[in-house]
C-alpha cells in the first residue's frame, strides 16, 4: 500500500493513455474527471446532428480503467492545485498525489465577449451536443407555428462560427440533417427557407491544410448547399442575430461557436506560466517548471516541437500521455527521461456523405477516397467493439436509408 | 382542402393509433404532443436504470405518421380546448378542428402532498427517466467522496414508492443495475450499504395480479435483495430522507415515486365531468357529454366496462383509438358508431433477469416462462425494426456480460 500514488486530472485521451501505459507500474493511479465517460469528441458533432446517441461515444470510465487493476476514479470538478502540500483541489475534496498530471482539456474561448457567451452554443462535450440537437430539432418545430416567412427564416437558419475542422463537420452534418433527413419529417417546409451558414474569419476553411484540400474541401462545402462566408468575422451575437464586424446581420436563432479554444480554465487558475491559448508552459519532458512531479498533457499543456507549439489534437494528448506513463516509471527507477517528440500522424475533416479530406504527409486524399479513410480510421478508433458495432449499424442506416433515428429532443429534468 | 380537420392531442398509444385509424378516411389529420416524439412507455424503466438509450425506446412522430400521407404533426403543450370555437388550445397557438381526440395521458399524482412533488422522481417521460438515471449513478460518484459510513449508506438507498407494474420493475432494474453492474464499477464498495426499497400501502405488490402470482413476484423481489415494505404508507419525503406513517424515517436521498396517477392535468382544466383519478367522463361511445365531435381516448379518458373502469393501459389506449378512428368514419357516413368494447390480451411485469409475470385471462406464468414471454411480446411491440434490433442488441449484451453500457451522467445543457 505504499506505492506512489499518481493522480490523472482528466479522462480524456491524454488521461486515459496515461493511465493505461501505467498498467504494468507499480502505482496507483486515481482518475478525476467532472463527468464519469470518456467521450469520443471526433463523433460530437454526430451527436449534435441527431445522428449518434451519447451511449454511443461515450464509455464510462471506470468501465475503462477496470481492466487496469490499480487504477480507481472520482468525480469530481478540478478547482486547483496545492502545489506545495501536494494536493489536487476538486469541489468534493482534496487527493493527496506523489505524481500529478494534468489533462483537463481545453474550452471554448469566447475572445471576452459577453454576447458570444450568452448567445451562443459550444461543441465541447455531450451536454453541449445534446443542447445543439435539442435546438436544431426545436426550431425546425417552432417555424411551423408561424406564417411570417421572415421569422420562419431567422428560426431555420443554422450559422456556424468557425472554419475549422470542428466547424466544417457540423456544418456538413446539419447540412444533411436538414436537406436528407428533416426535408422528409416536414412536407410542407420550403427548403430554401433553410440556411446553413459557415463563418471564417481568415480567408480559407481548414487553415491547417494545404491548399488544394482546402478548396477540395470549400467546394463540397457549397456543394451541399452551405453558404461559406470568409474573411468575415463576428463582432456580436444577439438572441436573434449574428452581427458582422462590418455592421451587417445575419438574422439567426442558432449559432455554433467553434471559432475559439484555449485550456481549460484549470491553467489560469494554479499560477502557472502560460504560453498561447492558456495553455500551460511545459518543459521537453512536459513537466511544469520548479514541479518535477507534475505534468501537464494535451490540450492544457503548450508543449513545443522545434519552438512551434503542437496542436491540440488527439494524437498530441494520446502520445504524451504515453510519454508521461514512461516518464514516471523512469523517475521511478532514478532515470532521467528523454526528451518527448511528437510523431504526426496526419489530420483528416469530414464534410459529409462521401466527402472528407485527408493530410498525411505527402499523401493528400478528398473526396470519396478521403471518406473512406476517414470512415475506417474513426470506426476502428471508437473506444469498445460494443461502440464499434452500434456507430457502424448507425451509419450505415443513415447511408442506406437518409434517416437519423435519434431526432429526440430531450432533456434530463431536475 | 375540404376535408373535415381531426385533432389529436397526444401521440402516444392511443392518439398513435387513432391516427392509424384514420389512413385511409378522408381527413386531415394534425397530431399535437408536447414532445416530438412517441415513447415506448413499457421500457422506460430501462432508460431510467442506464440499459437503454432514449433513442431506443422514441421515434420521432414525424417518422411515424410519413406512411400515413395525410397527418401533419405540431409540437405544443396543450393548454386547453374552446369547445364553442372548436379550437384545441396550445402554448403556441390554437388549432381549428371538426372532430378532436383527447389523448393525452396521464402524470404521477402526489395527493397534494408537496413534499413528495419537491424531493421525488416520477417515472413518467423520457426527461424523467433520465434525471432517474443521472441521480441513481451520481449517487454512488459521491459516496466515493465520503468516510462516513451513515452518509454513504444514506446515499446508496434508492426508495421506490409504489409496488404496481412500474414499481416493481424499476425497483428489480435497480437492485440489478448495482449487484450486477456497478458492484464491478466499485471494487471498494460494500454491498451490503447499497439499499434498494420499495414501499407499498397495500398488503401485497402487484394488486392487479392473483394472488399466486403476486407472491412470486414478491419472493422474486426479495431474492434479488430488495427490502419489499407492504403495508407501509408514506407520510413525507425530505432531501435526505422517507418519513413512514408511522413516523419512522428511512435516510435515502433517491426516491422515485410511482404509487399515483392521475389523468394529464387538461382534463381538470376544460370543465368536464371527472371520473376516478381526474379522468374525463365519456360515454360509451368515448364521446365527451354534450361534444359529440369530442373525444377522449386512453389515460385521461374514463372509459368504464360493466360499471368498473378501464385501467390506464396501452392496450386500453390502443384499442379506444382504433375504435375513435372508425367512429370518426361512422360519423362522416352519418352512421351510429356502436358502443366501444374492450378484449382484455392479459397483463404482466417483469422483476428482472429470468423473472416476470403475466396473467393471461387463465394463464398465469411466473419465473423464466413468465420472463421470456414478456422478452418477446415486448421486443416485437417495439415501436419500429431498427428499435427491435437495437434493443435485442442491448439487452443480449447486458445478459451475457452483466454490463449496462449507457450508465453515462449526461444532461442537455442550456
Amino acid at each position: 500500500m505504499n506505492r506512489p500514488r499518481v493522480v490523472i486530472a482528466g479522462a480524456g485521451f491524454g488521461g486515459l493513455t496515461c493511465a493505461r501505459g501505467l498498467k504494468y507500474t507499480p502505482v496507483n493511479v486515481t482518475l478525476v474527471d467532472r463527468n464519469n465517460y470518456h467521450l469520443f469528441t471526433p463523433l460530437l458533432y454526430q451527436v449534435a446532428s441527431a445522428l449518434l446517441d451519447p451511449g454511443e461515444i461515450a464509455r464510462p470510465v471506470r468501465q475503462l480503467i477496470r481492466p487496469l487493476g490499480h487504477a480507481d476514479f472520482r468525480q469530481a470538478s478540478i478547482t486547483g492545485v496545492d502545489f506545495d502540500g501536494r494536493r489536487l483541489i476538486t469541489d468534493h475534496g482534496a487527493i493527496s498525489y506523489d505524481y500529478l498530471v494534468l489533462a483537463t482539456g481545453a474550452e471554448s474561448d469566447y475572445f471576452g465577449n459577453a454576447s458570444l457567451v450568452e448567445h451562443t452554443l459550444g461543441l465541447k462535450d455531450l451536454d453541449e451536443g445534446l443542447a445543439i440537437r435539442n435546438r436544431i430539432l426545436s426550431q425546425f418545430e417552432a417555424s411551423r407555428w408561424t406564417d411570417d416567412p421572415e421569422q420562419r427564416r431567422a428560426l431555420l437558419t443554422f450559422v456556424v462560427v468557425g472554419g475549422g475542422p470542428t466547424g466544417v463537420e457540423m456544418a456538413g452534418a446539419t447540412s444533411e440533417l436538414i436537406r436528407l433527413v428533416l426535408r422528409k419529417d416536414y412536407r410542407d417546409l420550403d427548403i430554401n427557407e433553410a440556411r446553413v451558414v459557415l463563418i471564417e474569419a481568415a480567408p480559407y476553411v481548414l487553415v491547417q491544410f494545404v491548399p488544394s484540400l482546402r478548396e477540395a474541401a470549400l467546394r463540397s462545402l457549397r456543394r451541399k448547399g452551405i453558404e461559406v462566408m470568409l474573411g468575415t468575422k463576428v463582432k456580436a451575437v444577439t438572441d436573434s442575430a449574428v452581427i458582422l464586424a462590418g455592421g451587417e446581420a445575419i438574422n439567426a436563432r442558432t449559432v455554433i461557436w467553434t471559432a475559439g479554444v484555449k485550456a481549460s480554465a484549470l491553467a489560469e487558475t494554479i499560477g502557472v506560466q502560460l504560453a498561447r491559448q492558456s495553455r500551460m508552459k511545459v518543459g521537453p519532458t512536459l513537466q511544469v517548471a520548479g514541479h518535477p512531479e507534475v505534468f501537464a498533457i494535451g490540450d492544457i499543456a503548450g508543449a513545443t516541437d522545434g519552438g512551434a507549439p503542437l496542436p491540440m489534437l488527439i494524437p498530441v494528448a494520446m502520445q504524451e500521455g504515453r510519454y508521461v506513463g514512461k516518464a514516471i516509471r523512469d523517475a521511478l527507477a532514478y532515470r532521467d527521461p528523454r526528451p518527448f517528440q511528437y510523431r504526426d500522424p496526419g489530420i483528416m475533416a469530414t464534410i459529409g456523405r462521401n466527402s472528407a479530406v485527408a493530410q498525411l504527409g505527402r499523401v493528400h486524399l478528398s473526396g470519396f477516397p478521403g471518406w473512406v479513410f476517414w470512415l475506417v480510421v474513426h470506426l476502428v478508433n471508437v473506444v469498445s467493439f460494443r461502440s464499434r458495432l452500434v456507430v457502424l449499424v448507425n451509419w450505415a442506416w443513415e447511408y442506406i436509408f437518409y434517416d437519423r433515428p435519434v431526432r429526440l429532443i430531450v432533456r434530463a429534468r431536475k
